[in-house]
């Protein structure tokens, strides 16, 4: 079975991650690429770097164009999925690798993004406990933000084995493609190699309420994220040091065994053995997650370090293994641990 | 008047920045440059950056060697420092780079250094109160951490003012450069490039406790520091983001008067306006600490964020700074805010 | 069919880009490990991005561990892998990635490598006239250096047809990762970030007899190589800027119909469209080569441009296009010319 | 005696730049500085590592905010430097950091530019025979492009002797802040960090008959140059690498002697000991040009290595050097041979 897929919002870095694991997609043939501002340029003009796709024209992204396909997914804006979505049937798998069906919460939504909330659909984060299940079949797919993935896996053990204070601080740090293609002056080149700053800070950033979303319920109860996200000296990558106060008795070991256990069967999430540290190159164009766990007896804190590939797992991988589980493919498909290292 | 100081460790790369501020300084004379395993070699093939000193060959690290000078700098491996002051006069101004005489508490020295305390020096940190007096005229100096300059300056005014509980939870990512200039694999550019990645997880890092006696001296109770260090690929710079629990009741407004009451007169310490955040390359090269402030209501907490010069007033600038205090030289003499940007 | 393969030389850059391609070949086995350093390692440790190999531990290279594959890669040291060779079966396909094997002419070898000369076995660049016919069935390969392979794919066109004169000017900056693993100051991250330099300067590179005798057989008389490489603060990827005199007469058109009718038929050469330009991005953990060309009228030179990944093109993958030609398998069989971009 | 100055551009790299060095310029006063579309701006926004100009609002750039000064700077665009130079009295020191007024010819200025040549001032390279002379007293002054300050000191001496052939090959890389603040999709973090790439290949870059112009009047007879450009993954520095084929006769000796000849008295050009060669790293900041050449008896060419950052000595620090000379003050006030390294 080869399923048709079409690609809005080709010509991003999202896009352009989404198509190289793709083309490496047995189960996959790709069809319609479309971008608006770049409709009528060949991709091999905007993403060199994926040859087979060199002449393959870019089409604006409109009903017709996406029409007759299995699967969409969509790389847009914020704010422009839903409308996207309504013209394409109930038969086809959307997977939207934006943010507008992610929230559970619309007065969430409504804060943080400051229009009206659009709904809700299956979260494409299978790791979280019952995901694998809203997503079988499922033909809505709302794939996580980038920070929210490399958190959740970080803390998700913890919190679902009542390890952890529902009060987590993260302070991650981004490669600069999670800011997009477009050109701002602050991500020039020569404003980013050599320096590191922090951005929406004191909680304003937009991936906070998903993280306290999935956090939540893997706790039971309310989790508050205190999150402050920087911009780091490298395309791609996001390095999340997340902590929390330890529960009352919480030890080394129990946390140990409770990441041991909670990941013993991902086939992405990888606990590195004692001793050993997450560095995002290690994931680099890997849709691994690697973690680890340490106790710190002075602060009393358990402290959780995640290193994900931002396009990869982040973006563009989570979309392919959310599809992969929606259309019944096994979960692994044309996905790999493997990084590219140095 | 000038004074004549000699560099013990002038081949690493603490070495090399201080002696690029002393070439910028007014008042003093660059006498005797040692280093043990490049004694005998010039310092243009050592510090190519360093074109006015390019002829000056390195000496061997010996008593006699450093004599005949009014001030000596020594930035050799810790435990090392002791017996080579020892040898020098009373009346010779030791600054030490190194750690050996920062921390006053013996057991907090063993348990992370695992040696004899050597001791306790007036503390290189001017910002801190009191430590102006204890600087003035002193003729032996304990040069700061890097780590701790730029966490104990972003927290100092909310921890004075009784603003933040005393549990701080610090994240800080570091250029390459303060981890010295001995090779070694995992710093290798190949393996930095591209990568974050944090090291001494858990509360193992030896900077921890010299924050801890920094923070609690300002709150006047003991203060907790759960800090996990970051290498990022940069050459240079400290972005340390800090956070604590507010007090009950703490605003932002109470935050940001705080903080300006603490810094308004400081020489290198600089406030940024609202909104704006530091930057790592916004420092590169000069002695300016940049600091901002926010409260994050949601999660109840003071976030601080500072970025400083790793090795300038992390290192080099600060010991020029304490040597300026302590010889009576107006403490801005050869020391710059402006930094190297792009 | 499965081929059996040894790795000598694991730990390091070109022995991990090596099995990360093998991981994806279908028609492999990976056997032996072997390090001598890191003998008893686990791969986890040295090569942590290679997730599905963590567990398996590095032997010694030795002859006995070599044994009873069907394939072995040499990732040695030069001067290392004529013994290895000669301990194994002239029925098992050695594949040296290595220096040694890769010169016709002793003198040049005696010349830049100061050791008598171990032979010359194919030479695996298959683009090369006759290269594939020498390859095929062969037992013994030399797997190409890694700026002969950019430099040589740069200038094939233009002296196979008889376009340039004999005199090649070529400068190239390389990633830090074609310098090697082992811990040197002038490779650390602080040193190369931020830093361009050039090494080897005025002829004394050994890559260079190595370019001239592939230049020298294109064209049909010997070729003269200037050759600068740099080094880049990257980790992979090498650009070689490339220029000859135009032999009189020679025009743009004739430049352009040389490359188009070059490589049309190349799986990866790939000549970009007209007034686009090379970027290592594009290659990053890709076997392509990405090449233009252009004449400049004022100077009358032609100028080639070449991008590839020095590790995977440059090395690992020229190593895995060659074994596939050596063993009758389709030549692109587990290769990708596909990037990792940004 | 203080001299007045305004800065027009102020707000791009080279005007902060400008900033930075007038700043430590004993003989200096900082008077308007202007913007157009920033115009209205703190600096501290614009410029946040200048931290004693944070407060200075910049003001559109008019005749009226220009004028009153003793000095202005002009970095704007190509084309707008005659405009705003007529309407400032020839009493004024105009330093131009632009194109407009470099080329002496106007038909390459022309064939270049594509606009009506606006004329030609003393051209700002000290280090040119005859150049002193020309700038001494003048009140308009050419500050000399980036590239061609680093390609013209590079093989300065080998022409001037006699020693190479009149066809220039260079291959130079530079840091990304030499193509301006203004944001572009392909000067992005996400895009220059592991990359490198050629540009305006074939000749057609600007620089190059300036470059031509300069070799031109050292040879005493027209010198071509074929010259690439290429972008490097990092913010500062340009690293020329330059050969021509040698004169009959010429000797690595005659080149050493040639080059010390040269280079003895210059203040900013230091010829680096044998052996060592130059790196961008070690001018990062600093107006010095580091230089080595060597002798390649196989190709039998000269080859000349210059680093420059090319924000200093390529353009605000040629222009400070430039100022000092026009006003009789030492030439080296303000400048410092001294790099920020590592």
């Amino acid at each position: 079975m080869t399923v048709r897929v079409a690609v809005a919002g080709a010509s991003g870095y999202a896009g352009g991650e989404l198509l190289r694991l793709l083309l490496a997609h047995p189960g996959v043939e790709i069809g319609a690429l479309t971008g608006n501002s770049n409709a009528g340029q060949p991709l091999g003009a905007l993403q060199p770097h994926l040859l087979p796709l060199a002449g393959r024209v870019l089409e604006p992204t409109t009903a017709e164009v996406l029409a007759g396909h299995d699967v969409v997914f969509l790389a847009l804006p914020h704010g422009q999925s839903a409308a996207v979505a309504a013209q394409l049937g109930d038969e086809v798998l959307v997977v939207d690798m934006g943010a507008d069906f992610r929230l559970a919460d619309p007065a969430a939504w409504e804060r943080f993004y400051g229009s009206p909330h659009a709904g809700t659909w299956p979260y494409g984060l299978p790791e979280l406990p019952g995901a694998r299940a809203a997503l079988e079949g499922s033909r809505r797919v709302a794939v996580p933000g980038c920070y929210p993935t490399a958190v959740t896996l970080a803390l998700l053990p913890a919190y679902a084995h009542g390890l952890a204070e529902p009060e987590a601080v993260v302070v991650a740090a981004s490669g600069t493609s999670g800011a997009g293609k477009a050109p701002k002056t602050h991500l020039l080149g020569s404003e980013v190699m050599g320096s590191m700053s922090p951005y929406g800070v004191g909680g304003g950033h937009r991936h906070t309420p998903e993280m306290a979303q999935n956090l939540g319920a893997a706790a039971g109860e309310p989790v508050t994220v205190s999150f402050t996200p920087t911009l780091a000296p490298m395309a791609r990558g996001i390095l999340a040091t997340c902590s929390a106060k330890a529960r009352p008795g919480t030890t080394a070991q129990d946390l140990r065994a409770a990441y041991e256990k909670a990941y013993a069967d991902e086939p992405f999430v990888h606990l590195l053995p004692e001793g050993r540290w997450p560095a995002t190159a290690s994931v680099h164009g890997s849709n691994a997650v690697h973690v680890q766990v340490a106790y710190d007896p002075a602060a009393d804190r358990v402290i959780a370090v995640s290193a994900i590939d931002n396009l990869t797992k982040g973006t563009a991988g989570g979309a392919v293994q959310s599809m992969n589980i929606a259309l019944g493919l096994p979960e692994e498909t044309g996905l790999s641990t493997i990084g590219i290292a140095p």
